[in-house]
This record gives C-alpha cells, sequence and structure tokens, in this order.
C-alpha cells in the first residue's frame, strides 16, 4: 500500500491578508487540499499540531541575485545554498534577477539563468529581466526618452516595469568627489550617494510612467525620501508599487562609518543603507501603512574576502547584502513585535502582495484550497538570536548580527514537503520549480486600463480660426 | 414537499476584499452554504444567472440617521423606508447612531432606538450610541480633558472611539458673526465653518487618542485638510480610521450658493460640503488608496419645507443629506468607473471594513461560506441616472439629481432573501434584525495591544542625587 | 546759468525692502542724492508733490524676450515699444535673454543683443544668456551630465545657473499623442505639458545645484507643484530662488480651453498657464511669504495673426504673453490689495531682490543716497482697468484685458529723468543704458562659499584592512 | 571744554537685514549720528577700530524670565546680574515676561516689574504682559472660547497675541502617567510632553487667530513638527511669526536622559527640548528661510540645588535654562558658521525683526542714522568656548558648556556708551531704560488691516423663499 502523502497541519492559527482564524490545513501531492475546521483527512497522514502557532504562506522574496558575476567576482550565495537558507527562515520562492551580460540578448540570458538555477534550486522561484541597467564596468542609466520607450512597451506587453531609482550621473561625480577628497573607505560609498538622488530618480520614473500611464515597481525603496516619494504618489493615484528590502528595515548606513573595514564594507549596497538612523522605522511605518507594497531582500553576498577587492578603493567594493534568509524573522520583529503591522499586514507584505504583483496569486501567496502547498509554521512567541555563526548562507557575516528575533519559522514546507523542521533543513537540489507567470496582472492592470479608457483628452469644439495668418 | 429555500447564484464573478474568481454561490437559510465552480445544489433552488455580472457583499452603511428627531423637527426617511431605499440601491446593513436626549441615559436611548427599529426595519441593522456630543439645542464639543477621558474609557472597554471633528467654538462665533454681516442664507452654514475647523478638531482628537492608545474612527470626513490629518497620522503609524461619505464623494458645496433656496438649503449638514470642487476627486484617491478607510452616507433626511424652518436664518437649517440609497453607485461610478479603484476596493470600503472596524467579519462583508447570505448581483455595465422622481426615499430631493452612475445593482439579496430585482422591492417591516457586536476588534485592537505591551517608557537608572538642595 | 537739473520728489512715503518712510527724495545726474525729511535744494529744481503716494525703486523685469525670432516669426514688441512700455507700467529696467543661434558662439550672440537693444531701449537694461536650451526648432532639455557641467562652470565663474525646468522628452512624446487624437487646438498645448512635468524637472534641477552646490534660479515658475519643490528645497536649505511671473500670478490656464481660437491661442506660452483656477493665488501666497522670490514676466508677445501660424496645429503657435507693461499693477492688485503681502515686500519681490540676486543692488532696487535715480511714484489708491485698447505694447491683444487694479504708476523716472507722467511717456530711443553685473553676488554666493568650507566630508580614520583578499 | 561724548567706529563692516557695507559709524548722546565712509568727526571722540569686524545692531532677546518666582523658589539671574551677561555676549535689550499672580491685576504685576528691573537694569528692555497662562501651581490652559475672546481683544487693542502652545491636559495625565510607571527623573519631563502635543496645541492656536484675522506669535518653538505647523501656516499666509531660542538651536533633548542626574535636571524646561537630534537643525534651517522669525531664550534660570527640588518628582524640578549671554554667538555659530545663513539673516533674526514685530523699529533693530546707539562690534574670526566657569550668569551650569563658538562680540555698546571690550563689562545697575511701545506695529498689522477690508464674504442674492414651510 502506497505511503500517504498528506500532510495534515491541526489547530493553527492560518493567517491570510483579510483575516486569521483557526482552522486545520491538509496538503496532498503539493497542494492545499483542504482549510476548514476539524477536517477529516486519511488515515496514516502526518500530523503537524500547529497549536498556539500561525501558519502562514511561505514567504515570497521579490528580489535576489544568487551567485551573481558582479565587479569582478560572483556572489557567494549560490541557487542552491541560497534558496536553502530561504527555506530556513521561512521563505519558500524567489525572485531571481537575469541580468544580460553586455551583447546577449534577453532570452539568451534568461535561458543562461534558467540552466543555472533549474537544477540547484531548493523553492520554487521565477525570474525578473533586467533591461541593461548595469553593466558589468559600471552603473547605467536610461535616459528619459528611452526610459519612457522601456516604459510604453512593458505596457504594450502587460509587464511590470521596474526601476533601480538613483541618479547615475551624479553619483559617478560624487565618487569622483570623494576619491579626491581622499575618502577611499566604505563611508565614501553612502557618502557620493545621498538620498535626494535616490528621490529624485524616483520621481522622475513616476513622472515618466505616469506619462505613459504604465504601473512601475519600484525595488529596494532605501531612504525616506524616496518612499516618501512613492508614498505622495500612490496618494495622488498612480499605479506605483514600493519594495523595501530586508536591510533597509531592520538596519542602517551608519555602519559603513564603522572603524572595522571589512564591517563597515560589509553594509555597502545600492542604493546605500541610510545613516540616517530614523530610517527603517520610517520605512516600516510605511510598509505598515501600504505606502510601500512588498518585501525583497536584494540578496547579494560577497564574504570579506571579496569585498575586499575595493579595501583602497570603495568604488571597487561589490555591492550587496545577505537576507534571503533573515527577512521573515527581522520584518516580523521590526514590524509586528514592534505593533507597527499585525500578522495579516505581515502576510501581506511578505508573500501575498508579491504574489498578485507578479501575477501568481492564489496560486501563491494565500493559504486556501488549491493553493501550492508552500506553508510556513510560525511560532510568535520563540525567539531566536541571528548570527553569521548559525545562519545557513554561504556569506562569512551577517549585516543583522545578534538582531533578536521574536517571531521564528519552526516548520516550513515547499511544493507539499516538510523541507524545515526542528533546525533543520531536508531538501535537495532541484526541489524547487520555475514559476512561469502571464502578463497583465489583474492587481496591477485593472485600474490601468479603465483609466485609458475614461480618461481620454477631448479636443474643444471651435470653428475654426479665420483671421489673418501672417506669412513667413 | 416542502420548497427549497436555497438560491443559486451562478456563473458571476464574486468580489471580495482580496480578490475576484468566477464562482457560484449558494445560499439557504440566510446563510452562504458554499462558494465555488459547478456547485452541485438541491433540485429546485431557485438559479440566478449572473453571468457578466458581480457578486458582492450587500453595502454596509456605517452612518446614518433614519427618522432622527433634530432641529425640531423629524427625518422623514424612518427605519422602514430608509432600509428599504437602501436594500433598492444594494445596501444590506445599516449603522444608525443613538443620539441620547438631556437627561436620559445611555442605556434608555439604546432601549428607545431598538423599539423604534426593530419593527421597521428591513435590512439588518447595528447602532453606535453618541457621547451627548449634541444637544438637542446646539452643539456642543467635549473639552480636552473629557476626550482624553472618554477614550480612556473606550480603550478599557474594546469599543470604538468616534469623533465628529469640529471646532464648535469656533461655529458659534462664526455663525454670529455672518448673521452680523447680513449672511442669513444656506451659503452662511458653509463660511462660518470654514475647513481648518474641521482639519484642527481632525488633529487634536487624533492627538488626544494616540495619548491614551486609543484607536480612533472619525466620522464624515468631509475636507482635504481633514483628510490629509487623518493620512498623515496613518502614515505615522497611528491607528486612526477615516469615514467619507457618499455626499462628500459625490457632490460638492458650491451648490450652498445656489440662486434658489430651497435647492441650496438641500447641501446643508455639518460639517458642510466644501466649496472647493477639487474635493471629491481628492477624497475619492484617498479612499481608493486606503488613507481613508470606509463609507457611510449620514444619511439625515429632511424635505425643503422642513429645511424652510431656516429660511431667514441659516443656523435653523435641520442639517442632514440623502445617501443611504444611492451611496454604491455613487461611490462606483467617481471610484471604480473613473479607474480609482478596482472592485476589490470597491468591495473593501463599502463593506468589509466595515465589518471589520465594528467587529462582525467575516458574518458580513464577504462572500464566503457561513457569511450572511446578504449579497448584491451588481453590473457594471448597466447605467442609472440618479433622480428625485424615482427614488426610493421620502425626502423630496436629490442631493445627487442628474447623476448618471456606470454600476447598478440589479439583484438585492438580505438575510437569504431576494428583496430587490428587476427594479422591484419584495421585503416587509421587520425583515431586518439587530446585529449585536462584541467589543475589541482584531482588526482594530490587535496593534494597539501590542504596543501597550512593547511601547512601555522606561526610567533612567541613576544613582540618587547627593547634592545640595536649596531650602524653601 | 545752467538750468538746475534736480528732481525733489517731496512728501511721499518713500518704501524700501525694510521699511517704509515719509520723507523727501532728491535727484540730480541721474542718481539719488539725498534721502529724508525737509530737505534743502538748489532753487529751481523740480518739485513733485507725492503726498499720500509712495515713492518706490522703479520695477526689474527679469525675464524678457523683446523682438525675439522665434518659431518662424518675431515678437513684436522690441526694445524700444517693449522698454516704453515698461515705464508706463512702472518699470525702470528689464533683463533680457540672450538666445544664442545654432552654431553661434556666447560671445557673438552677445554682441548681436547689444548691437540691437542699445540703440533702442528706453530704459536701463542688462542681458541673461541661454546655453542652447531651446533650438530654433524645438525644445532642447539638457541631459543630467551636461547639467552637472554647467552648474559646476557657473559655480566657478560666479554665475546664476538659470533653468527652464521642463522635461522636454515628455513633452514631445505628449505633443505626439495629443495630435494623434486630434486635439490640434491650444489646450493640447496645456495637455501635453503637464504640471508634473514642470515639477519633476525643477526637483531634478534642484538635486543636480545642490550636489555641486551651486546657487540655482528657476525662472518661470508656473505651478502649484514646481512652486512646492522651490519651497521645499528652500526649506531644506537649498539655495535656490523661484521666479513667478506677471501671467501666472495674475490669470491662468483654463482660457487655453476659450471657445474662440484666437483668444485661446493667445495664453499659450511654455510652461503653460495652468488649468487649476487656484494657481495663482498659491503663487502669490509663496511669493508673498519669500518662498519664491522675485517676478518677472516672460514678455514675448506675438500678435494674434501671428499665432495663428498654429492655427492648425498647437505646436506652431508662437509661444509668449504680455506682461511688462502690467506686472506692477498686476502684483499689486493680486498681492498687496488682497492682503497677502505689504507694500515692502512689493518692492522686494518686484525690484531689490532682482538686484540682489543679479548683483546690481544698491545701484538699483533701493531708495537710497547713491543709487540710481530708477523711482516710481505709486498712488496705491488709484485705479486702473487693463486693456489692449489703452495699454502701449505693441501686440494686439492682452491676457490681463479686463482686469481692474488698484495701484498705479503716476510717475516713472528713469536715469534721472521724467519719463512717464500725466498717463504720457516722454522718452526716446536708447535713453536706457547697459548694466555691467560682477559675478559672485554676495547675496547668492555668500552661504555657498561658507559651505563649500565647512562642509567638506572627511574619511573615517581606519587601520588599513590586513584580512584576505581574493584573487581575480 | 567738555569731554567729547561721541564714539567713532571706523571701518568695520555695518550689517543691516538688507545689506552689508564698509561704513564708519559716528555715536553721539546715545544716538547713530551717521553711518557712512569717511565720516568727519569732532577731535577727540573716542575712536575704535573695526577693520575685518563687522558691526552689528546689539542683540534684541525676545523673551526672558529675570528672577522669576517659580515652582517654589526664584530664577538666580536678576535683572542685573541677567542684563550683564547679556552685554557681554552681545545683546542689548530684553523683553521680559510680567507673570501676574493669582489675584492681581494686569497693571499691578506690570507696575511690580517695573520696580524690580527699573533700578536694576544694564541695558534696555521692555515687557510683555502673560495672561494667566500658568498659576503658581500647575499648568493651566486657556480653553477654544476663552482663545477666542483673548484674540479679538489683542486684535481690537492692536496688540500681538502670543501663546505658549502646549496642551495642558495631555501633560497632566501624561505625568500623572509617567510617575505611576516609576519614572520620576528628568526624562519623565520630556516623556509626558511628546511633541505632536506641542504640535497641536500650535495648529488650534493658528486655527483661532485665523479665524479672529489676529496675529499670532507663538514663543518657544521646541519642535519639528510644531515649527512645521508654523512655516505650513505662514505658506497659507497666516500673519504668525515663530520663535525658537537659543537652546532648541543650539543643543537637545537628549540630555535629559543623562546618567547624573544634575547635570539632566539642567536641561528641564517646558516644552522641553526634543531627543530627536535632528531637531536644532531643523529649526535653524526654518529660521534661515524666514518659517521662524526671531530668537529669544525663555532665560530662566536655577541652580542645581533649585533644580534638586524635583530629585525624587520631574514634576517639581523648576523649569528652565540660560541663554541670555549666549544666544548671539550660538546662533552665529549653528547659523552662520555652518553655511545656514548670512550675517543679514543673523541680524534679522538677532534683533531686526524683534523690533518691528514689537513695534520699536528703527529704534533698535538697525544701524543706521538716529537709531539708538546700541551696536555691537562682533568678530566673525574669533573663537570662544561657552563654559559655566567663564560665563556671567549667576547660574552654576551651562547647557552650552564645551561649545565651540566662531563669532564673539568683542565690543557691546549700550545707549551710546561702551559697556563691555577687552572682556570687562564696564556698567552699572540702572544704565538701562524701559522702552516704551505703541500698538498695531506696521509690520504685523499691515496686511491684517487690509484683509479686514477686502475679505468681507458677502451674502448670495436671491429671491425669498415661497414655498411651504413645515409647522412645528
Amino acid at each position: 500500500m502506497a505511503e500517504p502523502s498528506g500532510i495534515l497541519i491541526k489547530g493553527g492559527k492560518v493567517v491570510n491578508e483579510e483575516c486569521s482564524a483557526i482552522s486545520d490545513v491538509y496538503i496532498e501531492h503539493g497542494k492545499i487540499v483542504d482549510v476548514g475546521l476539524d477536517l477529516q483527512v486519511p488515515d496514516g497522514v502526518r500530523v503537524i499540531d500547529a497549536t498556539d502557532k500561525l501558519v502562514i504562506p511561505g514567504g515570497i522574496d521579490t528580489h535576489t541575485h544568487m551567485e551573481l558575476e558582479f565587479m569582478g567576482t560572483q556572489a557567494v550565495d549560490d541557487f542552491h545554498i541560497g534558496t536553502k537558507a530561504a527555506l530556513a527562515g521561512g521563505t519558500t520562492m524567489i525572485l531571481d534577477f537575469v541580468i544580460p551580460q553586455k551583447g546577449k540578448s534577453l532570452l539568451e540570458a534568461y535561458d543562461c539563468w534558467r540552466k543555472k538555477a533549474d537544477p540547484k534550486v531548493c523553492c520554487d522561484y521565477s525570474l525578473h529581466v533586467a533591461v541593461t541597467w548595469w553593466s558589468d564596468e559600471d552603473v547605467f542609466m536610461l535616459q528619459d526618452s528611452e526610459l519612457y520607450a522601456a516604459f510604453s512597451h512593458c505596457k504594450e506587453t502587460g509587464a511590470i516595469a521596474q526601476v533601480h531609482a538613483e541618479n547615475g550621473d551624479l553619483i559617478a561625480e560624487g565618487a569622483k568627489k570623494m576619491l579626491s577628497l581622499g575618502i577611499t573607505g566604505p563611508e565614501g560609498h553612502a557618502l557620493c550617494r545621498p538620498e535626494e538622488v535616490e528621490a529624485e530618480a524616483t520621481q522622475r520614473a513616476i513622472t515618466i510612467a505616469h506619462a505613459v500611464n504604465c504601473p512601475l515597481y519600484v525595488v529596494h525603496v532605501m531612504s525616506k525620501s524616496a518612499a516618501k516619494v512613492v508614498s505622495n504618489a500612490r496618494r495622488d493615484g498612480r499605479v506605483v508599487f514600493g519594495e523595501p528590502i530586508a536591510a533597509g528595515l531592520g538596519t542602517d548606513g551608519t555602519h559603513c562609518w564603522h572603524k572595522d573595514w571589512g564591517h563597515a564594507a560589509g553594509f555597502v549596497m545600492g542604493p546605500p543603507l541610510r545613516p540616517d538612523p530614523s530610517t527603517p522605522g520610517y520605512l516600516m511605518d510605511l510598509l505598515a501603512n501600504d505606502d510601500l507594497s512588498v518585501t525583497g531582500t536584494d540578496n547579494c553576498t560577497f564574504s570579506v574576502c571579496q569585498k575586499a577587492l575595493g579595501k583602497d578603493d570603495f568604488t571597487k567594493i561589490p555591492n550587496g547584502v545577505n537576507g534571503v534568509e533573515d527577512r521573515m524573522s527581522v520584518i516580523w520583529e521590526k514590524g509586528v513585535h514592534s505593533g507597527k503591522m499585525d500578522e495579516n499586514r505581515f502576510v501581506t507584505v511578505t508573500s501575498t502582495n508579491a504574489a498578485k504583483i507578479f501575477n501568481f496569486y492564489p496560486q501563491k501567496g494565500r493559504i486556501a484550497k488549491n493553493s501550492d502547498a508552500d506553508v510556513v509554521i510560525w511560532d510568535p512567541k520563540m525567539t531566536r538570536r541571528i548570527s553569521a555563526q548559525t545562519h545557513h548562507q554561504a556569506v562569512d557575516y551577517n549585516i543583522f548580527e545578534g538582531m533578536e528575533c521574536h517571531g521564528v519559522a519552526v516548520v516550513t514546507i515547499s511544493r507539499g514537503k516538510v523541507v524545515y523542521e526542528d533546525g533543520q533543513l531536508k531538501v535537495s537540489a532541484g526541489h524547487g520549480r520555475f514559476i512561469h507567470r502571464k502578463p497583465f496582472s489583474e492587481f496591477v492592470y485593472k485600474r490601468i486600463r479603465q483609466r485609458d479608457k475614461v480618461e481620454k483628452p477631448t479636443a474643444v469644439i471651435r470653428k475654426p480660426y479665420e483671421g489673418k495668418v501672417i506669412s513667413v
């Protein structure tokens, strides 16, 4: 007789975006089969007791760069280790960025990424494709007319236009200036990219997107001023989504001034973590209030010996920080434990909104019949202390080192299989699948289409001008 | 054989807060029994075809004053006519305000309201209880210390503190001034209550509520500046909810300057509709963006001959406007048809959030198994033109006269019974029930409780001061 | 014996930026020789009674385009007629823009402008030089890196960087779109240049200027949102000056929707007058409050038969409006008569600040000993009605047609000579002189230099990194 | 032959609000007799070389409480020592607050203050009169209707309405709460008066003042949020002036958390210095930008042994800090040396605006012929370090202890007499005079009066309502 494949999660509080309720969850063949009180299930299925715990959709990290080749070296967390670490932290899906090399087509690059990732991933994943917004040599910024054209194209095809919003010209000038002043350390990285450079570029992208009536997604909103730009635009009715990241919500840029070079270099990423220590709390307030929509990590990890490529020149420090493993706990700690958001909003910003925006909802991002069985049992009363000593990522430091977090993923289920429990990972490379996505996400495009229909400007009906016309 | 009581709504697009999906909805004994594709139902149940239509939770009007005795007369829409009209427009529940008379206890007043309403109501209803914030003679404003005490009490008991935010002292002075300038018409009503008077009082109430860590609900947010105060407070993390009303979203205060006295008087309410014509669009943007949370009407209707009590003195015009019937269509037209919000947000602000805040979710405000069968079939493509000639309310004018609305309730089901279809009402007095509510709504109090726990200020640990102390 | 050249203005209230006082003003040889009570003057000097009138510095229009060749035709107000009209309105100096033709050097263009203007001008003048920010074919926008370089150069040379802030790429796309929708009339001009396009470009220029620590002057601030950007930047300490113009303060863009094509076309300028009718009052509030600093006109006048070049295509309507004659009265009416600013602020924004920013203060912009005798006797109680029938400009319409203004220039003195009184102009071409200006205006550069000194970023002092470095 | 009384200040840069210029200043009989280049003066006058130095109007401290009896003790700096210290720091006039005791009339209290001050003051002074806004027992707040009445009265009499803007009810509740939590130290003082309490009260006062069309002066603006309220009101055209104080511009409330009780208690004042360390820089930005108008100190000094009355209960710590001596240097350091404002703005905010608002300009606040000879020679290149060891005040600590200031008063002239030079004070009690002030300051009331004239609301002209009127 075949072993029953089912799992019954019993007695937990199921948390979805719109509400929480004590329910059992029954899983079979990678799917959630039923949700309800006192579910009757076949004999022999595994029963997991979730009393006093939360049962939440697995986290979705909207923004990773696994094993990225960048600035002369390669990110140490590859698709295997990176996704395993994700699972340990309660994240069951990542969206990674395809970064086409110069001269390569988008499709080739996409294929290349698939080939790297498919055999390695331990959780489901999907891909964004960057439109050459950085080269392997230097930052690069699209000009306005290019942006206009790109957004127009995105809208036609139903894609989600995303921007990394920083003014590259100003950064380049700023970097030159810092080096000329003898500032070669990591603080130079922050100093040459003041937050107004991010805010200005964000405003610009929103303005251009609005001219096209194209939805916009702003990756890694790092500063108070940029977040305010996004929030104000939303108040004005713009279809724009802001993505803060775990690093920005959990720590700040004062570390770039740390006396220990290695410590400081570990926090170098772009746009930089901001030296204003009130930034993380402010971003969390906006995330709680739906001014910001969704969370990623920009996980792109280089160990200290790699960071050291820039030991004499901050422009050569490979950019990137960790986050894929700790995002869920950091957001719970700073968002829910702090009282800024409730558990429902937590689920919304860690998975549901990502699934809606990127158009795989309710397949993911929801505990409901027929949804994928990517489920996490979350203990809101357990605590853990983050440390590079104990984390599962390959990188040799952790920007959240020492942070005590009150919420912990105790069991992670991916594709219907328990892959993490009792602190142990039980998953092998290739367990994850690529998730195909359709264009024209309803969540994003409904209002866009309606506006196209009703907001057409109209001409004034006039009698023709019949007066004199100067001859030229 | 007993006639099957069931109703099957077939093939519609079921719209809830979090998403929409084509589903059948099966109703029996006043409850939703199942939601899903191709539901199997008993023979003989009534089947309603909802193809190409939306199936939404019945509207909840958070703010009515049926048959209120006020300013020497009585509102003409009583609990019977008023709730019938509500059903015709797609609203299946109202929350009416108990206004205790001077010298009467809150409980007595509540009993009195129940006695009036129970035999008359055609849809379900519940009650708010006002804390003497106006007397039968004049507007009255609680002093700050009273507000502090009231909010503290609300918090202890898990109630939702609500405020009508206007500075009564300034209004009284303003009214005197207008009359002294010979301004006796309806425009005087608007002139003596400038919007900053509303904004200031809103700011004050929020500040006091925050001092108590008490949630706050601001009724009838009427002005851009007051709405901005609410929005900014939410950004700062305050647990505050703003309620715009149909009148404020659908029309404006320029009508108070209308040359016809009767027309102008019809728009007199407090706080006044604002003469700035960009107000409705602004409020709708904020409602779409979750800066404002929920919608009511402040429906309190006086016919023109009643309004005429103030024909020589605007301070004697009974305050109030219609809305209970047209709210759903007005919000659809200005909110959804305009492209400002999608159908899911429409449901959120017309029913779901009301049910959550006032703690009867998911009994109401949701199309789901076990929820009450208060369901509306909504045709987003049908249009109707609002007019006092055709409306079901008792009042003899309509502030939305002539407005063309693109969304129309075609079938209304209340407590599992079809009460409105083909333009006909089929319901009798007493069909509705009083809905009891529990304190400490999770939606409102979760964050409040957590903050009480984690935000306690702490003392600095110091050695005692051992220096000289002056003797006095 | 030589005829005494002196003029004694007796008994007026002399108004300067910092205060007003009843004083006589004695003028000789083009200069103010003394200011004080009961001045003793030589026999035979002309005495002008100014009792109950104000004696103010002659107005300075910071922004004109006399006889400009533009869009295939030439502005009808040349340096002669234009400056005469200026004097009639109380303006005694203009700053005109040198617009180098493609392929011409800045110096050649400057010489060309001097040659045109010197023999014609009836009042003093000076020149700005445009850095090819439009060509004779189309709008053109500097890229960010060019702006960075240009601002850097301005700062080195002590110039005042000015920007016409609009996003040219967006305008070009917008124009295409409007024409494709069949919108060919003047409203198309406004529709393709929404105000956020101006606000975005303003924000960008300010951000870049701040990166350089370069002062910035924003010409023709036309919209509420752009004005807010300037104001917020000033609050943040940016050295930025905003120039609203008479047109923007006195009328609005609703006229572009006028049913009469000629009327509508008369209001076409860039950036456009805004259709939001609350714009002029808002700009005036900010001007009164020193959020905006100074006023010009962008006077660039084309008669209706010239405007008619664009009768079938709004992109061919020569851009420009009148203002040089009426600016003083319009600002008095909307600013001082309305109670928004006092007479001292009026002087500040019509002359003093211009003189300070462009570095010819206190030669101009002040009634004081040794200042140039550019003086206006202003009657705050007289009224006049603006009309093309009576104005002194060559253009055949007036955007302020019909406006009643309460303040009127009754006597204008330029270079010590009465050039306008009793409604009569008495001045001949070439009476005016070119005013040379020095770089590094103290008013503008004092703070800039101090910041350069104290705001240098500094490096963190660290021990060298001695750990492992990956080899690549 | 009589000794010549004159003083010639030679070769300095005379700084006034509107500009700076190298000029001599000649003084005789307590007045400035002439200002100009190469002044010819009688033989034997004292000549002071001011080459490379600034010659500025003596500072005016708008807000002091000399020898105030408060909270059971008396401020240690009396009118003698306090005004001597003022002179040493470059301040030549103070405005002290008459605080009527319970049951005493305003006029009696005024007489009492005159009697105390006249024989002691070393510099000129004037008085404000408080309208019982605190009692000797506890804080006390006027209700709205009282505020309305008070503002109406102020306006009728041409006074400047001033408010100490804090919500007293909230403070009282907050204090109770802190004590109940066992927080008895100085941090409790800050914790029970969060800045939103100040912001709310500021907003309320501005709203009421605007309802009356009465100018308003907000004393000691201490927080970013209150300052923002003032700034926004000014943008909206309100006639409101905000007064930050030296303490708020030069230090912050983190000191209240200091481990040493005496140190912490020294910073206790109301409204509290704010714990947000970005506050001083923010307030200075707004002061530089004319969002805030003028500076005082709220100088009210209690030595540590007096502060110690509250050693076990922060509500018993006498409120107050020093500032009268150091204000000029602190503002120069944080405002001018930092590059936020120039020397002209420095003069404006340290003397000129005070003189204008309180209506003794140009008698004070200006270096000009006929002005009082209250003059300071200021060395912008000299530095000094603030310390209680070296200051001239009676209080035994200094909240600016250790601050290095780049600008120093090297010579102070009061009423035409050198009273401070070479670090030595040469002045005796009673040297100062009381300065009488007239109502209806032009600077404040010009716009107010004009608005009264032009902003009258008008009635709509209608035919009388002739329809039915309900009978009641």
